[in-house]
């Protein structure tokens, strides 16, 4: 099957990217692994984005994406790349399922979440340990939670919890929040949240189900056990581009211009999967347009 | 008075810029001369923007930008900006009412439509000439219109005026649209829009309201006068950079780095206002994110 464009991803940035192409007449395909929003679909509120809605959560914001693609009759096939010719002037896409051809090809698979690497965690994930505080709060209602991360994400998260479950800890490996202003403050407000500051998990305890978490203070190295019946880490994510090894990169980033143009003539990224200062949907959405456009326009 | 940060213009650029800017902390003050939303706000159907509404109008998309401003408790004065000193550490913003200093200050006033310059222009502008189709449609329901411009902003307007006049004369100084194709292809399903190419307009004609418009066969030199009660130009923009004479422009455009830095130290500029290549709501919410992240963290 050959296309004018093949996009990589329907997170902010490919979403964007589509219908810009779409806009402009394109024959296109966008190929997504799991779910159109990427990981905006697990962000419980979504706050500074220009344009939202009251209340935004990551899926009421993915639902109006999906729609706006649905509107622009875009194809979406839900399949995983595992290998890409990007060099020749006709690109070859191969995924779990099919081969495509393309003429361009937008590259915008984003990140993946980082993992703590400890013990219990491969055992306990999905029971208890990396749950997602938007899709999984029902379970946690009035029971103690963890939370990793002292950034941006995580500390969104542990006040979006601490709405209804009993307690949070906090575990931050910092010895202060390292995120926004507006967060610090939220924080503030709160009484059922517990920030520990300087430690990192050390274990996840539970046959199969999360019980406790073993956790480490960094300066003492004291090991102290808490219990709790869930756990949400958010402590950052690496690029998703282990496949493209024909683009340049950076620490695993994909090098690109400013009008999303990689090393390689008619092939673009855009998102967080690029080398880049601001990781934002509002900076995400605006590479797309440009890569599309720049995509379109030569 | 005395703020981190002053940003002036309220548009999606400007108030991106605020969110972000207050969401870090900023003590800050908006200026807008206008009203929320700038340009965008005339626009009959926002389009392209990820995360938009069905149906959305440039109206309701600059509503929920105004609930976002309250929401952050953003404080917005209805003041134009008459003169500025931005060279000196401290920076002094003067208004038609008063003066303010701040530590930064974000540019992001955009630009305005540009007029034709012809006989008729100026007197019967706002009497059936140089109206907005999004505010006056009612004005013009079974009537008789011209739309003035053969690019996006042009062509996006006459297919929504199309929908309620009986006739649209789509006056394009080219030989043919330079459109997207999205909209080419919907021109051509609408048989109340005939389009006039290679063609000025010439003159309005009419005492206190518009009566008939003249325009000019570039090709022929014909003339021709079209009956018609409403006139709608969309024929471009001029960045609104006249009072910003300290900071490095080119042809009006604001010179920024990636990370929105002017010339200046402690100055920044986003939006339409600035030197760039893809001019949508996308890459003004973008810049503006980036503008008061940079502004912020130096």
């Amino acid at each position: 099957m050959f296309y004018d464009l093949i996009i990589i991803g329907a997170g902010p940035a490919g979403v964007s990217a589509a219908i810009y192409a779409k806009s402009r007449g394109a024959n296109l395909l966008v190929l997504e692994r799991k779910q159109v929003g990427g990981l905006i679909r697990n962000v419980s509120k979504v706050t500074h984005y220009t344009g939202i809605i009251k209340e935004e959560t990551g899926i009421s914001l993915a639902s109006r994406m999906e729609e706006q693609l649905k509107e622009y009759a875009i194809i979406v096939k839900n399949e995983e790349v595992v290998e890409t010719n990007l060099k020749d002037n006709i690109k070859t896409i191969i995924t779990n399922k099919e081969t495509y051809q393309a003429k361009k090809v937008i590259i915008a698979c984003g990140t993946n979440p980082k993992r703590l690497w400890v013990k219990g965690e491969e055992r306990l994930t999905g029971k208890g340990v990396r749950m997602n505080a938007s899709l999984h709060k029902e379970l946690y209602v009035n029971k103690k939670v963890m939370v990793v991360g002292g950034a941006d994400g995580a500390v969104k998260e542990a006040l979006f919890l601490s709405n209804f479950v009993a307690k949070v800890y906090l575990v931050v490996v910092e010895d202060s929040l390292v995120c926004i202003d507006e967060f610090k403050k939220k924080i503030l407000t709160k009484n059922n949240i517990e920030v520990i500051y300087h430690s990192s998990v050390k274990e996840f305890v539970g046959l199969d189900k999360l019980e406790s978490v073993i956790i480490k203070n960094n300066k003492t190295n004291d090991e102290t056990t808490i219990n709790c019946d869930g756990e949400f880490s958010y402590i950052g994510s690496s690029p998703a581009s282990g496949i493209f090894n024909e683009v340049n990169m950076q620490d695993g980033y994909i090098l690109t211009n400013s009008m999303m143009e990689t090393n390689l003539e008619g092939v673009y990224a855009c998102g967080d999967i690029i080398n880049k200062k601001v990781r934002q949907v509002a900076t995400a959405v605006a590479e797309g347009a440009i890569a599309a456009i720049s995509a379109l326009t030569k």
